[in-house]
């Protein structure tokens, strides 16, 4: 169920041209009503700095392509904005990645097992907004009958509460 | 065949320590042999600074994460240094995305259909080291003979090369 996707390679020396006329084929195959997407080998060495990858995936996202990517010596640098990018889009891509596991730092309001860092007694306001709690890492000792309902480490006891973390998950 | 994946979020409020403990689990799931990706929410609003993305991506990269990233504002920035990155992965990756056309700047050595960009005499020696030319689009009026068996258009002749760039790609 691939889609068709056509490429099209453009080369040519430095100061040819080439992020110009990227520019004007993303916008006149915009015009023809097809999506676009753009790849740029950072060609001279090394790891991309990410002020150019910012710079030329900008300009090909301005242009009109929805995911823009600059690799060099083997890492890869990609932005997209595709429309109502959201979490689950992302999760979906990483299966790609084939990897063991995702950590994800925020996203309140999702619903996957969570690690809830509080720091005081004013941060356990936070509980009361969150489902799924696996467990609770605290910087300080927190009133017991508040946190009954769940799991508490304290944020020294590193070695618990890392196995518990990687050892409890569910996907 | 989708390998199973635990998804475990990180949540907490500013300063609570949530970067660091993703570090540690980082280095604690890679110690078990376990492959990681992370994914950060950039919370305050808006599309994340390219600035913070980079130095929250690397952070998780530098303790052992194969990709990371960080969306907001329906802007997705990803970073991955998984081994032995290379532009087929990169297309495959992009499947994801669906789109009908992916525009390639540079890697010469790759034998995809290829518009070539000559800014004077001298670039020719370029076309002897290249597969699948497609057409060339030169800056100069350059020799009919060593042109011979490639359709040219002037840089100037943006209709038709654009046209022609969009209207003859194979995948």
């Amino acid at each position: 169920m691939e889609k068709k996707c056509s490429i099209l390679q453009i080369v040519g020396f430095q100061n040819s041209g080439k992020t110009t006329l990227i520019e004007k084929l993303i916008q006149s195959a915009n015009q023809s009503g097809l999506q676009v997407a753009t790849i740029k080998h950072h060609g001279h060495g090394g790891v991309p700095a990410f002020e150019l990858n910012h710079k030329d995936s900008v300009k090909h996202l301005n242009a009109g392509a929805i995911v823009s990517s600059v690799e060099g010596d083997g890492v890869l640098q990609l932005r997209t904005n595709m429309m109502n990018w959201d979490l689950k889009k992302t999760i979906q891509l990483y299966q790609f990645f084939s990897t063991d596991l995702i950590f994800i730092e925020g996203y309140k309001r999702e619903s996957y097992p969570k690690v809830v860092l509080l720091k005081d007694e004013s941060d356990l306001s936070l509980l009361d907004t969150l489902t799924n709690i696996k467990c609770v890492v605290s910087h300080v000792e927190l009133s017991k009958e508040r946190l009954k309902d769940y799991r508490v480490f304290d944020i020294n006891d590193e070695e618990n509460y890392l196995d518990f973390c990687l050892s409890e998950n569910e996907g």
